[in-house]
């Protein structure tokens, strides 16, 4: 961190989007200093400054959310070696890491490309059925040549021709779409094919018979947006693209973002246009990859939680900032993409889902799409986990919503070693019962380290920090070995039992990673904070599904859908054992990977599920359980971790039963012997 | 005109928008050359190269239709003096006209600033009684406040503001006017001012009470376009600006532009781009003379003939060209302003009448709104001059329109002198029947300029050369004196009886002007071919009238309406002398200045005009004269001028009976005296 009393030889350093950030010393030069804080960037010269694959874009500006306070002095001017090779390759305005010296607290942006470990996006398509019944349908007419006698211009006698030959009526036509008419009937000798969306406007007109008509699903996520490019007619998914939101550099977490939205001049207007250019880059690379041109892309669907939401839209998300919360938009809008900047086809139109509340968004909306619990029996809790977790509860005959204020810890934000769910994160966690030494997987590295790993690591196996995933297993598996109790507190004993456990600062921690083994040099730990965000977080969500079980007169569910990339990591059994989700059998719980994205492609393949969205969106009963008078209670006794058989019969066969675990060592050790079984 | 043989040593040199061009030494002084061909440009230094006052663009390419068929050497190079004046001057790429050099063929664009003589717009706002009743309305509502408990975005809560508190129901909302609601809303504590388009969109969000919109109705000619920017609530016209259709430098006439935008790469998008960009240069003006906004602008009403009206809506005229004159669209349509690249308000749209056939466009729609012939009893002839003469002929019990091919020669084109209605330009012409003598007016100059005018003539007195007024009155005072005969033949003895007559090529000419007195240092003469260009217009015209007459089964007009510039300006006696139109008592026939903007501007005033123009569309009886059997002998018939007083029996009174009217000077006498006294 920034140490004010030592600006003048130490900098912050902050690196986005993996968001390591620490202190480095005055005229540290930038890759090495990259590297020190986990950042591997690529590098074929070896910091020559000829290979050019270390690029890295400066932020210029104050970044107070990142502790960059000042504007001066951030990295040393460009030298002589450096700028012969700008000179004669375009880095579009960027520097060369390995030729930067950092002189002042800096925001460092590290494009994909310059990334060594890139950035793990668990999103892909799902192969699922869908009836194909999309907005946009392609038809194939004959019209009339023009007559000196007879009256009208080409659209009337297309109109006549879309009515006689398809019963089409009353049909507009997109001002872009015109132009193309009569071109069309001359290169198509009076034959074209029409694009008509939704029976009620053409978009567009080719030539004789053409087909070829595309679609894009977009899930635009606070960090990761993804985009499946579907065919219209098939249904099939032909590519799928995704990246970084570029919105991190203005604030990682949703918060931060409304806040530079309100702050700055033009703030909405930069954070929405930044969303418009990856939106383009994405729609570009999807018909590159699949062989298409962005004139076929007909449609698109976009979800997104309400700030991503209104963002995409161009719309202000002040409003969401505060309560009351309120939405500018909460229904279904139809936009032309031109409007917001999206250069697809000249006329498509972009369908964003409605959202439900002010926190639960169009993104949930497609979750409840694509797993439909309001259409069985079962009582279902659909839970997705981002900086706050959506939760809905409820079956065919009622479901209740809510958000639930989780905070970012999910996503290793608030936790000391916390970072996303990239190369060099911890992601899965188990300890022995006995000897409380650890087993970690770190991703990019196929399985298991643990102590009896021959050393030194390979770089891939040295962990630069903890993911989510990894956060919720290591307390869990301190938990279940003992290393902290029920109440989340260090067992007193437990620095004279393992060196693994250490003081740290005013508390207790727990070294999952020695300093010998990590990227970076330093120790990789488990405080007692972060047992205590993880905490709040797991309470927060608890008692959300709880309330919410409460409000549709539920005793329990039947069915635990995970959704989101951390639903698809997370082990249901340790989210059990934290008390993060309600009791259930474990093979009820399913982790469901992307489904915003599913879901976004339901409504682009099926125009009843768009009708179904808007039908929900009024169905559906939002609770606002942070009011709710029971909350703060419920909240407390959720603090704790599971020791109630009664509130977790599932986990009776495996987990201590008094309230103090760690007077149970056997039992606890035996459960941790059953889950490594079962990896 | 270009000499070919002589190429090394003379140049074309043309200059809009007069259209005034001619054969210019090698290596002439541009000022000099333009004054030469009657082209006065502004000059303060007298051609020193300080002043800037003389401006001009060169268009560089080939323009075929200006005589200009190699787009090598235009002007010598930029001299020294020129050179410093560019460097401390933004003159956006022009040239100093007299620093430039002639030294090719050269297409030259004098801009209106630097013309000496501006030209003259007759379209001005008629005021007219007008139910106001626009498209575009402002309600105030107060909108409840958000709150945690209720459902819905400030999006939806406006809605039920709005149907609850002015019965709007169903609406929808322009995706730019949502970006204002949130922030209205604050700033106007809940209480805004919404802008309704046709009780179905929201296009407009003001914080608490506001007012002030307005609305631009504007009439594309093919040579002048003008505004008027009326007030929404009021209908007052609050500005009226015009300027000169840019489209001039890509061909003068309808036709060539058709074949510009054929043959032309991107020939229709920069023809679009080059009206939308004076169009926007218009509402700039009229905003600014007005103490608006742009932003105030939330409505405009486009008229114009087919091609402008494709032209403006970014469509390809092409189809127009030629037979079957295929429109792309007749019906009406509203387009969003900004998506034809207008920068009116971001949610205004676009309304364009309808077109009722390939020849007969929105403007005569508008012109028949304005005049109303189908709302009364009496048979009304509405004449519109342009390049085409639309004509409708009928009551309230029908109508049938045509389009009459008069060719450009009542504009002043393919007449020897001919020029368009600016100053310099003879636009009233008298000749003593006995004396042959003649008397003129000229554009910029009062008074009458006759053989007792003292001499020298000062600069404003010296004519340039005739506009279509002017060659109208000439035609029929030489038919008068007995110049030329009910042929249109030149009298044998014509030149024996007055030096006025001479020789020129192969046929007499009339000298209007004496050299002396003119601003080119030429006589401007009337010649055979002339006479005959205007006998071949009048005759189109007559015939169009007389068919339609027929085609409603009626024999005679009770009223004859002339609209546009050229039916303010024409004398309705020399028409009926001319039988240019139809014999109708004197007093009936009207000249109604700019009835298509009138009609423009009822249709942005009064929704209901719209819904009546949609009517008239399909009510109008559209007929096609040229493919009429009887058209050719009918248009034979007419050539001659009017001798048979059962045809024009209101003439009867002071034409001569007999078929040679050369026979009874005595009356032509009288009948020339007559219409002096009237003056």
């Amino acid at each position: 961190m920034a140490d004010d009393l030592a600006s003048s030889t130490s900098h912050t350093l902050v690196l986005l989007p993996s968001g390591r950030r620490g202190a480095v010393a005055h005229g540290a030069n930038l890759l090495d200093a990259a590297r020190a804080l986990g950042v591997e960037l690529e590098s074929i010269c070896g910091g020559r400054q000829t290979c050019g694959k270390c690029q890295v874009s400066v932020e210029v500006g104050t970044y107070p959310k990142h502790g960059i306070t000042s504007a001066d002095d951030h990295l040393a001017p460009v030298g002589a070696v450096e700028r012969d090779y700008c000179r004669e390759h375009d880095i579009r305005g960027r520097r060369l890491a390995c030729a930067a010296e950092v002189v002042g607290d800096v925001l460092i942006l590290v494009p994909e490309e310059s990334q060594a470990r890139k950035q793990v996006i668990a999103k892909a398509a799902t192969e699922r059925a869908i009836e194909v019944d999309p907005a946009v349908r392609a038809v194939y007419v004959e019209v009339e040549p023009a007559d000196l006698g007879s009256g009208g211009g080409d659209w009337e006698r297309l109109q006549a021709a879309l009515q006689g030959q398809w019963q089409l009526r009353h049909l507009r036509i997109d001002p872009f779409a015109l132009r193309q008419l009569q071109p069309a009937l001359v290169a198509g000798k009076h034959a074209v094919t029409v694009s008509v969306w939704q029976g009620r406007e053409v978009l567009r007109i080719q030539p004789g018979y053409a087909e070829g008509a595309c679609g894009l699903a977009i899930d635009v996520g606070t960090t990761t947006v993804v985009a499946h490019l579907c065919d219209l007619r098939t249904g099939a998914v032909l590519a799928t693209e995704a990246t970084m939101n570029p919105q991190v550099r203005y604030g990682e977490d949703l918060m931060s973002r409304v806040s530079y939205a309100m702050t700055e001049a033009q703030g909405v207007e930069r954070l929405h246009r930044a969303i418009i250019r990856v939106l383009n880059d994405l729609a570009e690379g999807a018909v590159a990859a699949a062989g298409r041109t962005l004139e076929d892309v007909m449609d698109a669907v976009v979800v997104g939680n309400p700030i991503m939401h209104h963002l995409v839209l161009g719309l202000d998300p002040s409003g969401l900032g505060a309560a009351p919360f309120a939405l500018a938009l909460s229904a279904a809008a139809d936009t032309k993409a031109r409007d917001l900047g999206l250069k697809l086809n000249s006329a498509a139109y972009v369908h964003t889902l409605p959202c439900i509340a002010g926190h639960v968004g169009a993104d949930h909306m497609a979750v409840l799409l694509a797993e439909a619990p309001h259409t069985s029996d079962p009582i279902s809790l659909v839970v997705d986990v981002g900086t706050n977790a959506e939760i809905s509860v409820g079956n065919r005959h009622g479901l209740a919503c809510a958000s639930s204020p989780t905070g970012p810890a999910f996503e290793g934000a608030q936790i000391t070693h916390g970072q996303r769910a990239a190369p060099g994160a911890v992601e899965r966690v188990r300890l022995d019962p006995a000897t409380w030494e650890p087993r970690v997987q770190v991703i990019g590295h196929e399985g298991w380290i643990g102590a009896d790993t021959s050393r030194p690591l390979p770089p891939a196996a040295r962990a630069t920090g903890i993911c989510g995933s990894g956060i919720i297993e290591a307390v869990a598996e301190m938990f279940l070995a003992g290393v902290i109790d029920s109440g989340g507190r260090f067992a007193d004993d437990a620095a004279g039992r393992s060196s693994r456990v250490r003081r740290e600062g005013r508390g207790a921690a727990y070294v999952l990673i020695e300093a010998t083994d990590s990227a970076t040099g330093h120790p990789i730990v488990v405080t007692q904070n972060d047992v205590r965000a993880i905490q709040l977080a797991k309470a927060a969500l608890y008692t959300g599904a709880k309330l919410l079980l409460h409000h549709r007169g539920q005793p329990k569910v039947d069915r635990i859908v995970l959704a989101g990339a951390f639903g698809s990591y997370i082990s249901p059994r340790h989210a059990m054992v934290l008390g993060l989700i309600p009791d259930a059998p474990l093979e009820r719980v399913v982790a469901v990977g992307n489904a915003a994205g599913d879901g976004a492609r339901l409504a682009l393949l099926n125009l009843g599920q768009r009708a179904e969205a808007a039908r929900l969106a009024e169905w559906v009963d939002h609770v606002q359980i942070a009011t709710d008078p029971s909350f703060q209670n419920e909240f407390v006794a959720a603090m704790g971790l599971p020791h109630a058989t009664d509130a977790f019969p599932h986990l009776a066969d495996f987990l201590p039963t008094s309230s103090r675990p760690s007077e149970r060592p056997s039992q606890r050790r035996r459960l941790g012997a059953e889950l490594s079984r079962k990896e």
